[in-house]
Parts: structure tokens; sequence; C-alpha cells
């Protein structure tokens, strides 16, 4: 049996001035802001509501992040980031993400983050929502 | 009858390389974090409780920023901001600021925040509690 | 004589998670970064690049950046920002920007930047180059 | 023969309103903001020039980026942010950081950035300046 290669999610953006830093590329840190953006437009192509999975009292707080550098982001690039489900565990969904330079298809960075679902209220951990689950199941790699 | 200057505060804080851009000078976005994080030292100078305020249900929402720029801060230049209480009025505060760079005394910036007291369910705006007021008046310049 | 009203040019962003802060509404700062994207925009659709006038030895450094606040905006809020150029001088343009919520037409805040064509060596005020000038006429309101 | 525990560096920063998000916490890319402003304090406290070796061609470029949070941080903490040198390589640092609750001690995250020298001319990994090894040298936990 062959496995199919799990799907992924593409989105673009461009950097702005403010996301530049002294050394006339994009500061690190807001790598990490372009794979969030990625994950919400990733979220709302599969047309799952964070606003409504807040309102049911369910929060999204991030565990681990991760991001490798090979070459800089520079103003007014157009980015294309990949997003894959890296692993789907019961608590907590690993997002893997691809930072290329969409005209020439360089990859710039890669990296990852692991979000755990939890209770607004307990803070504590609970079990990803089953619809969240079966939106995320045909993106992913490992499912444990 | 010879009018006493009004107090006012001053701080400093240290710019950081993210706070910088391509240009190699602080991204003028920036200097309105400057004057807030200058306003909330301000406050704690007067051991004026923003955490205990919101708790009590107000919001200090910003319903105008101002920024002038005069020369650009650049990366670990040491800054001094001043704040003043341009106006005090019954449901706004008007806080002016002035950045300069320490070690020269050079004034890179001058800006203000109007600031109103906002009920945070009813999002309307409400008096600024009294003990506020009693706080910020001996730094204000116009009482209205 | 009946005046025509200026050209004016609109671009639209989305609210990412980060732009939020703890009043659960975007960062007021965060709007003059929403104006600059806008303004890149603007540019970029008048086949205006920036880049080349960097590389030409000309900067665009702010003097001057104002936003009035009317409605908070909030996360996934998709934005629609008009720019106008207020006024066309000699060495100096004031762009005016509107921040609606695309969805509603609500206007959330309005404001300007005003911003010096600079050499980048000298750090002085020089000329705006003039295909700028005959890009930027189009849309002013007031040349000066 | 019992190894001494290598030194380590302290500095300590205030959590700024413009730091947080909707969910009532410092946003996740800010800790590495965090881990940056603590790197700039730590070279400050060794005499360690960044202005100086910019000006030399040098050039820092982080090459990976790794935080994982336990708990979360608030408006208005102080946090103490310790920084150890991990690893010393012939043309890499890899520094790690902790992030702690001042007032309480908790631990709230932990993390690391791994830092390349290269020529700022032609982007290429190049030895650390021998000041700057003998500077972290008695940091550090590998020196490899």
């Amino acid at each position: 049996m062959i496995a199919t290669p799990p799907n992924s999610f593409k989105t673009t953006l461009r950097v702005t001035w403010a996301d530049t830093d002294a050394a006339q590329v994009v500061h690190f840190s807001r790598f990490f802001v372009y794979f969030e953006r990625a994950e919400e437009e990733f979220y709302r192509s599969l047309n799952f509501s964070f606003a409504d999975l807040r309102s049911r009292g369910f929060w999204l707080p991030r565990v681990e992040a991760l991001c490798q550098y090979r070459k800089p982001a520079t103003f007014d690039d157009l980015l294309e980031i990949e997003v894959t489900v890296e692993e789907l565990r019961e608590k907590s969904v690993k997002l893997g993400f691809n930072v290329a330079k969409k005209e020439t298809a360089e990859l710039l960075a890669t990296g990852h983050l692991v979000i755990v679902t939890a209770d607004r209220n307990s803070k504590k951990a609970v079990q990803i929502p089953k619809e969240m689950i079966d939106k995320l199941r045909p993106f992913s790699k490992h499912i444990l």
C-alpha cells in the first residue's frame, strides 16, 4: 500500500517595511508572526472558526515554537508559506511551516508550532474538538 | 500670580534591535510603544494600579495618537522620555511626550496620546475615577 | 466650475492575532503599520518602485504621524484602507488614511503620515523626484 | 575533577501592554524579542561592542530560534531572563535563555538562539572574532 502524500495548504504574504530590521532583512521574530498568519488562513480555508472555538471556551496556546533560517527575506518580498500538519495528538497539534520566496521558490525558513487545546478558565489542556480533528486529519502526516 | 511649571515624569529605555527598520533607524510606529511604556512607568511612579482599574471594569482606550519626528533614534540608544499631563478633562486625559537621546539631550520626537476612561462592558466613556484625577492633577497644565 | 473629487486608492488587510492586545482589540500602534502597508500597496499600484528610489539614494522618513480612533478593530476583521494624497509639496507629501471594517463599511480610524523625500547620505530633505510627483498628482487634494 | 557550573548573566524587563495579545498574555513571538534584549544586555555587560563589530563588517544573523512555553507572562510582569552560552563553536554560538517571573521565580519559558558570525558583504559565515571568543568562553558549557 502506497502512502499518499499529505495535503498541504499554501498562502502568500508581502514583507512590509515594519518587519525589517537594521540589517535590512526581516527580523527573525517576525517569521513566527508569519507562521501564525498562515495558520489563521489555513483555518479559514477549512471553514474552521477560531472565533467560535474561543466563544465555546477554548484557547490555543503555543507550547513550542521553532524556526530555522536559511536565507533572509527582504522588504517587499512576496512570500509563500506552506502549512502541514506534522503531528495530530489527542490534545495538541504540531503545524509545520515552509517559507519560500514566491518569485524564485527559494526556501528561506522552516519551522513548527506545537499548539495545545486548552480550557480558557482552568487553563488545562483538553481534547481537541472532534470537528477540528476531522478537518485537520486529511493534512496530517502522523496521527498519534 | 506666577504659575509654577507643572511636574513632569521621566523614564529611560534602550532601543532594541527589533525596533529598528531597514533604514537603520527606529521604525516610526515604535515611538508609540515607547510613549505607552513611559505612560506605564508614570502610572507605576504614582502607585496607580492600572491592573486594579481594569479589575474594576475600566478600560483606557486611546482616541488620538500623534508623533512628530525630528531626528532618528538608532540601535542601542538610551532614550529619555518625559511625560506631561497636557490636559485633564472629565472623561479623558491628554498625555504629552518628549523623547530625547539621554547622552546628548537631543530632542528626537514629541507627541501625545489622548486617553479616555471607558466602561469595559458598555464601551462608553465614563468619568475618570477620583483617585486617578487626584494623582494626575499635580502634573496637569490644563484642567478642563 | 465643479471640482472633481480626487482619486483615492483602496486596499484590504486582515487583522492577525499578533496585532491584538489584552483589551482584545488591535493595539493602537498597529494602525500606523496598517497605514504604511496601505502606502506600500498604493505605490505598487502606481508602479512606483520604492526599492528603485532607495537604490538611487533617496529615503522616505516620516516627520509626522497621526491617528484618531473611533471604534476598535478586532481579531480576524477584514479592514479596508483608503489612501488619499492630502498635500503634495516640493519636498514632502501628506498621505491621508481611512480605515474601515470591510463587511460593514464602519469607519474605525482616520489619520495621516507626513513623508519627506531625503537624501540617504546627507539626511537632508530634497525635492520629490519628478516621476513620483507625476504619479501622485492625480490623487492630490492640494498641490502646494 | 568536578566541573564548576558555567557563569550566567541575568537581566530584567517589564512586560508592556503592546506585548500582550487578545488571550491577555504575552504573544509567543515576543519572547524572541525578549531573548534578543537579554542578549544585547549580556553583550553590554561584557563591554562587547556590537556596534563596533558591525562597523568592522560583521553581522550576527540567527540561524535557529526555539522557545518552549510553560506558563504565560502577563501585562506588567517583571521578568528575569538568564542567558547562558550553550555552545561556542568556531563560527557560531548557541545562547540559552530562561525566562522567569521575577517575583515568584516561576520559570515561564526556555529557549535558545543559534547565532552565526557572518561577513556583511559576502554573507558567508566567518570565524568569531578572538575578543568575542575570549569574552564568551567563561560562560560556555561546551566549547566545540
